[in-house]
C-alpha cells in the first residue's frame, strides 16, 4: 500500500520537471542517481531495517555541505565540494531520506528575501508575485510545493522561519547548538542553527530528533507549572506596522489557541524588538566579515559578476565595526535579555507575528536593505537571545498563507511543538484495516502525529469486504439503505486524532480503490474514515460476519 | 580573651602610621568614623548577634563602591561617589567587616605592576626593591603587611593572583558570576571577577562564601572520581623563561602535594599558554575602550595628568580593533578552551606558576607592556577559559615570596581549596582550656580551618591552674623534673591539626600571659600546646585534681 523510495523520486522528478521553478535548485541531482540511492534504500527496507525517513525526499540549502555536490552558498566563485556530508545531512541520510539537491538562498545567507542570488530570485510557492522570503528560499519552496518532504535550511536572523511563513509551511528554528553546525558556510558562526522546513510539524519534529545530538540536550529541566499552556501574546499595537489584515489574522490566531484551552497573558514586546534592531543596526553583523569577508572584498576587487551587490555591500560594510561596539552592544543585549526573560515570566512561550508583511520583488528592489531589515523585526532576536523558535502556518490573508510564530527558551523546542499542535485543527478518522493499532500501516499515523481516541464499531449499517489485492485489503462499504438492519453489521474500528496538516500527506498517498469519506459509528455520530470505491469490490469476498478485520485476518492464521 | 573590633580598629591605624606606606589607600577612612562603626559592631557582637567575621578589617581595592568614597578606579578625574557600597562589599559589611579604605591600582585596573597610578607605585610588601603586583596592588600588600585581615581585588587577567604571589599571601580568582561585580568600575566586563586576598585560605574562603550569590552556584556538580586528588602539572621546559630558581620552587611544590597523596599527571600547557597570549594580542582588549574608552580620551585630549600615560595608551589603541577579529579571535579561543580542556581531562585541576618572575620597578619602567604581558603569562587564559583559580603561598626563592597557583573547570573553587590545603604544612597544637571542643574559644580554632586530630591528655607531669584573672583561664605548666610522678598529673587535652599559615595570627593574637611551648602527651610524644607564662601563676587556684579544666568547670556550675 506504501509507495516505496523509488517510486517516490520518479513522482517527484515527474513533478519538478512540471512545476519549472529552476530558480529552486543549485544542484538538483542527477535523476538516475537519485534512483538508485532510493532503490538502495528500498531494498533495506525489505531486507528489514527499521528507517525512520524511508524514501523521505530531502532539499538542501546551498550552504549546507551535501559529499558530490558543490557547496556555493550561492555565489558560484565561492564552490567547493566537500568531501563528506554535514553531519546534518548525514544523519537524514542514515535513516532512509534521500538528498534530491542543493537549493538557492540569499548568498551567503545575508538575507530574508530570497531575491539576492546570482542563480535567480526565488518567487513564492502560491503566488509567483511575491518574493518566497530568504535566506533559505528554495529549501522551503521545495517543500511548499510537494518537491520535497523535508528541507533543511539555515537560520541566523530568520532565514528558517520567514520563508515558512511566506509559502504555508513550517520552519523550525531549534535551540542553538542541538544540531550540528559543521559543514555549513558560517553566515554569524556564534547565531547560526540549522533549521528544518516540512508540511506538518510531526515530519518536521521527527527529522529535528533525528538530526540533534544526544549529549546537547540537558540532562534535566525545570517541571514546567502544572495546568494549561501559558502563552505570552503582545497587543497589535506594540508591534508596528503590520499589513492590512494581518493583526486581525495574529489576533485570530491568539484566539484559536485561547479556545483550545491556552492562556493567554498580554506582554510588552518592546525588549524583544530592540534587541532585533540591534542585529542589524549594531555590531554583531561584523560576525558575517569574519566568515566571508575576504573572499567577498577579493571579489569585489575583480568585479566579480557572482557577488551578489546588496550582500557584497553589507558585509563589506562590517569590516569597519569597531569591537568597542561589539562589546557595548552585548551588554545591550544582555540587559534587553534580562528584562525581556522577565517579562516573559513564568510563560511557556511567547506568540508573535512571523513577519510584518509580505513583499513583492519590486518593493524589494526600491529599497533593498529597508524592506529586508523590516522582515526581521520580529525573528532577529532569537539567535541573540539564544532561545528556540517554531513557524507555522496561521490561516491566509488575501488568499496568500500567513504565519505565526512560536517563541521559546532555550530548550524549550518541545513546548513550542505541543502549543503549535493546538493551533493546527485536527480531524478524527476512523480506521478498520491496515491502519489499526498494531496493523502494518498504523505507523502512517503516528509518524504525522496522531493519537488513538477509542476503540469501537461502525454503526450497524456497513459491510466489510477482503478485496482481490496483494495482499488483500480491507474494503468498507456502507450498506443499502433500504436493505433493513439485516443488509449492515457494526464492524471494529479505532477512531484516531490526526493533525488536519498531516491529512493532505496522507489523502496524496492514498491508493486506489481506498477513499476518506464520511463513516458512521455505534453511536450514531460521524466522523472521516476510510472507505472503498465501487471499483474495489469486483472480486473481493464479503467478510462482514467477522465483524472485524483483525478477526478476519485470525480466521486466515488458524487456516494457514 | 578576643580582641573587639575596637581594638583592632585601633591597632590598626597605628600599624598604618608606623608602617609609612601611603601609596597603598587611595582613602583611608576617618580613624574616628571607623572606630564609631567597630563599636556598633561589638555592641551588636554584645547584644548576642553572630557576626562571622565581627571586627575582621577590609580593605577594598578603589575600583569598587564603598558608600562615602569617592571610587576613582586609580584615576583621580574619573572619581564618583557611589550612594551604596557595591554587593559584595555590602555583604561583608553585613557579616561583621569593617572598611578601613580604598586601595591603590592599576589604572582602570589595567595592569599587573602596580606600578600604573597616579597615587604611586606600589611596592612588594617584604621588598620595597620590587613591585607588588597589580592591578590590586594596594590590596594585596595591606593584606600582606598585616594592616587589613582582608582585601577584596578585582581579576580579569589575573590582577587577583600576581601581586598574592607577590607579597605572600592567598588571593582567590572565584568562577565568574559567584560574587557580584555590580558597583565596580568594568575593566573587560565579560570577564571581571571581584577577587578575595587573605592570610589564610580560611580567611578567603569564607569571605569568598559570604559574598556567593547561592543561585549563582549550580544545583550540582557531577561526582569527582573516588580516590586521591588528581592533579595536572607541566613539565617546567614547557612554560618558557623563567627566573632563576622558580622551576625549582614550582618543582618542589609539586613535589610537596606528590608527597600529600596526590597524583601527578604531566600535561601539555601549549593551549593554555596560547590563550593567555591572545587576552593582550588579539581583540579582547577592545572592552577595555568600551568600559571607559570615551572617557580616557577626552582626558588625553586635556593632556590630564590623572591619566597614566601606558594604560591611557592601551585603552585608546584599543578603539581601532575591528569587531571582525574579535570574532576570529572567540572562534580561535573557542578552539584552544576545548583542547586545553581535553588535556586536562578528569584530573581535578592543574598547577601552574603565578608568574614567570618577580621584576623591579626598573625593568617595568624599561620594558612597561613587555614586562607587564609576561606577567601575564600563566594567568590571563584563566578568565578567558572561564575558569576558577586560587594563588597560594609556596615557599622563598632568595628571600622573596613565590607563589603556585591551582586553576580548575567553573565551579571547581572549592576542589582546588582542598587541594591547596595539601601545600600548606599543617601544624598539631594541644589545647586544654578555653580552645576545647564546644568551649568559648574553640572557633578561633574551626576558623582557620583545625580539625580534630585526637582527645587524650597530657603525660602525668602537668599541673593546672585556674588564674586569677576575670573570667578565669586555665594556665597548664610542666610539673618540676625532680618532684616526681606525684608531683604532676596527667591533664585532659585534645590535639588539633592547624594550617600552619594560620598559627602566625593566632600567636599574633595570644594574650598574656598565655604561651605557645612544647606539651608532652599521653603517649610520649610532644606537640606544640597552649601553655602560661610563669608571672601568671600569681594568686592563681592550682586545680590539678580536678584533671582537666571542663571537671573543673563543672565543680564551679555544682557550687554556683
Amino acid at each position: 500500500m506504501t509507495e516505496t523510495a523509488l517510486d517516490r523520486v520518479r513522482r517527484a522528478y515527474a513533478r519538478i520537471a512540471e512545476t519549472d521553478r529552476p530558480e529552486i535548485w543549485i544542484d538538483l541531482r542527477p535523476q538516475a542517481e537519485v534512483e538508485a540511492e532510493a532503490a538502495a534504500v528500498d531494498a533495506r527496507v525489505t531486507g528489514g531495517d527499521r528507517l525512520p525517513l524511508a524514501g523521505r525526499l530531502l532539499a538542501v540549502k546551498g550552504n549546507i555541505d551535501v559529499a558530490g555536490l558543490p557547496t556555493t552558498a550561492g555565489c558560484p566563485s565561492y564552490a567547493y565540494r566537500p568531501e563528506a556530508d554535514a553531519p546534518a545531512v548525514a544523519r537524514l541520510r542514515e535513516a532512509g531520506a534521500i538528498v534530491l539537491g542543493t537549493t538557492n538562498l540569499d548568498q551567503f545567507a545575508t538575507g530574508l528575501v530570497g531575491t539576492r542570488s546570482p542563480y535567480g530570485a526565488v518567487r513564492a510557492a502560491t503566488d509567483p508575485d511575491r518574493i518566497s522570503g530568504g535566506s533559505s528560499s528554495g529549501s522551503a519552496v521545495a517543500v511548499a510545493l510537494g518537491l520535497a518532504d523535508l528541507a533543511l535550511g539555515t537560520d541566523t536572523a530568520g532565514s528558517g522561519r520567514v520563508p515558512a511563513a511566506f509559502n504555508g509551511i513550517v520552519g523550525v528554528k531549534p535551540t542553538y547548538g542541538l544540531i550540528p553546525s559543521e559543514g555549513v558556510v558560517p553566515a554569524c558562526r556564534s547565531l547560526d542553527c540549522v533549521s528544518v522546513f516540512a508540511r506538518t510539524l510531526p515530519e518536521a519534529q521527527r527529522a529535528v530528533a533525528l538530526m540533534t545530538t544526544p549529549s546537547a540536550l540537558p540532562a534535566s529541566r525545570p517541571a514546567r507549572r502544572p495546568g494549561p499552556w501559558r502563552l505570552a501574546v503582545p497587543a497589535t499595537a506594540g508591534l508596528g506596522t503590520l499589513a492590512p489584515g494581518w493583526a486581525e489574522a495574529f489576533e485570530t490566531a491568539a484566539g484559536g489557541l485561547a479556545s483550545a484551552g491556552v492562556e493567554i497573558h498580554p506582554i510588552d514586546p518592546a525588549p524583544f524588538l530592540e534587541a532585533a534592531a540591534l542585529l542589524y543596526q549594531g555590531a554583531f553583523v561584523a560576525e558575517r566579515y569574519t566568515a566571508v569577508g575576504a573572499f567577498v572584498e577579493a571579489l569585489a576587487d575583480k568585479g566579480d559578476p557572482d557577488l551578489d551587490p546588496t550582500v557584497a555591500s553589507i558585509i563589506t560594510a562590517a569590516r569597519d565595526l569597531p569591537a568597542h561596539r561589539l562589546f557595548a552592544d552585548g551588554e545591550r543585549l544582555a540587559a534587553l535579555r534580562e528584562h525581556a526573560l522577565s517579562l516573559l515570566g513564568d510563560r511557556d512561550a511567547l506568540l508573535l507575528p512571523v513577519t510584518p508583511r509580505h513583499p513583492t520583488p519590486a518593493q524589494v528592489a526600491a529599497d533593498p536593505v529597508g524592506v529586508n531589515s523590516d522582515l526581521g523585526r520580529f525573528t532577529n532576536f532569537v539567535n541573540l537571545f539564544d532561545m528556540c523558535a517554531l513557524a507555522v502556518p496561521a490561516g491566509q490573508v488575501d488568499g496568500l498563507p500567513y504565519g505565526v510564530m512560536l517563541v521559546g527558551r532555550t530548550h524549550a523546542d518541545d513546548d513550542l511543538v505541543a502549543i503549535a499542535r493546538l493551533l493546527q485543527p485536527a480531524v478524527r478518522l476512523a480506521v478498520v484495516g491496515a491502519h489499526l493499532s498494531g496493523q502494518p500501516l498504523n505507523h502512517e499515523l503516528t509518524a504525522r502525529g496522531a493519537r488513538l481516541l477509542a476503540t469501537t464499531t461502525t454503526a450497524a449499517r456497513y459491510r466489510l469486504h477482503a478485496l482481490a489485492t496483494e495482499p488483500p485489503k480491507p474494503g468498507l462499504v456502507r450498506a443499502l439503505e433500504d436493505g433493513g438492519p439485516e443488509n449492515g453489521a457494526a464492524i471494529e474500528c479505532e477512531v484516531w486524532e490526526l493533525p488536519a496538516e498531516g491529512l493532505g500527506d496522507l489523502l496524496a498517498a492514498l491508493p486506489r480503490p481506498m477513499t476518506l469519506g464520511r463513516v458512521e459509528l455505534a453511536d450514531g455520530t460521524n466522523v472521516p474514515g476510510f472507505l472503498c470505491a465501487p471499483e474495489g469490490l469486483r472480486g473481493a469476498a464479503d467478510i462482514t460476519t467477522y465483524g472485524g478485520w483483525r478477526a478476519y485476518l485470525r480466521s486466515l492464521a488458524v487456516r494457514g
